[in-house]
């Protein structure tokens, strides 16, 4: 039985090509933050919203394998996962691909961090963010 | 007699360029804040200075005229020009120009307005910075 | 008899956002571009479709006047007006603001120029493209 | 016998900064790149030299794991060694520290590859930059 995962459509703008006519590199990063923002969306809460527990989430680990370029007003769909799921941190995976023509342009991961604010260090994940990204989860760990 | 004025060097990388082999042209306008960030530094001040204060520096106008384009790789010269300094804002300046060929690509400004972080309202620039400027400025109103 | 308008949302993602905690005034103007592209494809046409025949469409001024700030996941609606219609270009004039509180975040405009690619110099709109702005244009010069 | 680096600095402006008060982490990307482009400089070559054979150098990979925040203002060091250098590409190693704490904050690494314009497809890396790249190859495969 496979996990259930998000989705979301990101149209790509002029800025975000480069003089090889495609989208750079780096805006895959931002795409997949994006897609993730709307997970987050969609299951209820926000990166900002612990900010008054003195949370926040910072990225700890990022990597993109680049198989197809996108170009200027493509439609792609990003599609997120959860493949780890741990007490103080999440691994998911993204994977973009082109909504017209279907082809896998891009796949990656984030691992993202609770962390305290003051001090920096890893702190448990909220629970209720833990408990809405659960049913997502390949492995929790 | 011409007033002073403050000059900086950017090399435009490959990210700044879009599919039309350019600067896209919002980059023209980090290229500006990031001149007039040296040229705080230069002055000995910068923008988080005055956070302590409970001071921030928003922008509330800012205009480009583009002449020509700058690709990959070109050095550019940014120059600095304090239009109008006033007692709650300064209007800044900018002139972006090849560095080899001499060539004028874009000339623009800004206008920064010194503002309470709370209320978001208009309030008296920091007197060290006001001092500092001052030598620069084209009209003090 | 007021001119047709055409209005699309943007939702602000983290990347946008820079350390005072707002949108960053340089990328208004992204979000202006972006209208812009939404424009033309509701119209039915794109910056590319005329590269064919050597056309491209640099901007030549940019101009946004800031009045309120917008925050990470702030839904925002920009609306696009064709202040004026000429045959070698066109400004557009936007406004943006905040999708829930209605507050007028920030308006300005873009002068967009039909320009031979290889010569660089203006050059006549292709009449398509110059057909369908029509119904919308404030004024034709 | 360590393999030779280049070095190369790089000042935090306020456009590279998110609502966290710290460099976004897609932009550490956009960092190693630029390392990447000032390296090549030194060597004597460009991304732009091989165009007229018809070349460019697409990122395959990009990684990056993150250790520390940067913020505004912060003077970074970025180091660049070449991990691995094959016919059809490179591995560049890449580790961003500050200044003036000489803390590590990020280290990660770009695979490109040498690819034919038209196919999309890896060809061999131009003699003169495999060459240039040699002396400071940890790895040749």
């Amino acid at each position: 039985m496979s996990a259930r995962s998000f989705k979301t459509s990101i149209r790509v703008t002029w800025a975000e090509t480069d003089a090889a006519g495609v989208v750079h590199f780096s805006n895959y990063f931002r795409f997949f933050e994006r897609a993730e923002e709307e997970f987050y969306r969609a299951l209820g809460f926000s990166f900002t919203d612990f900010r008054s527990r003195g949370l926040w989430f910072p990225r700890v680990e990022a990597f993109c394998q680049y198989k197809k370029p996108a170009g200027f007003n493509d439609m792609l769909d990003v599609e997120v996962t959860v493949e780890e799921l741990r007490e103080k941190s999440v691994r998911l995976g993204f994977t973009v691909s082109n909504k017209e023509t279907k082809d896998l342009l891009a796949s990656g991961y984030l691992v993202i961090v609770a962390a305290d604010r003051q001090t920096g260090r890893a702190t448990q994940m909220p629970a209720e963010a833990f408990e809405k990204l659960k049913p997502y989860a390949k492995q929790v760990l």
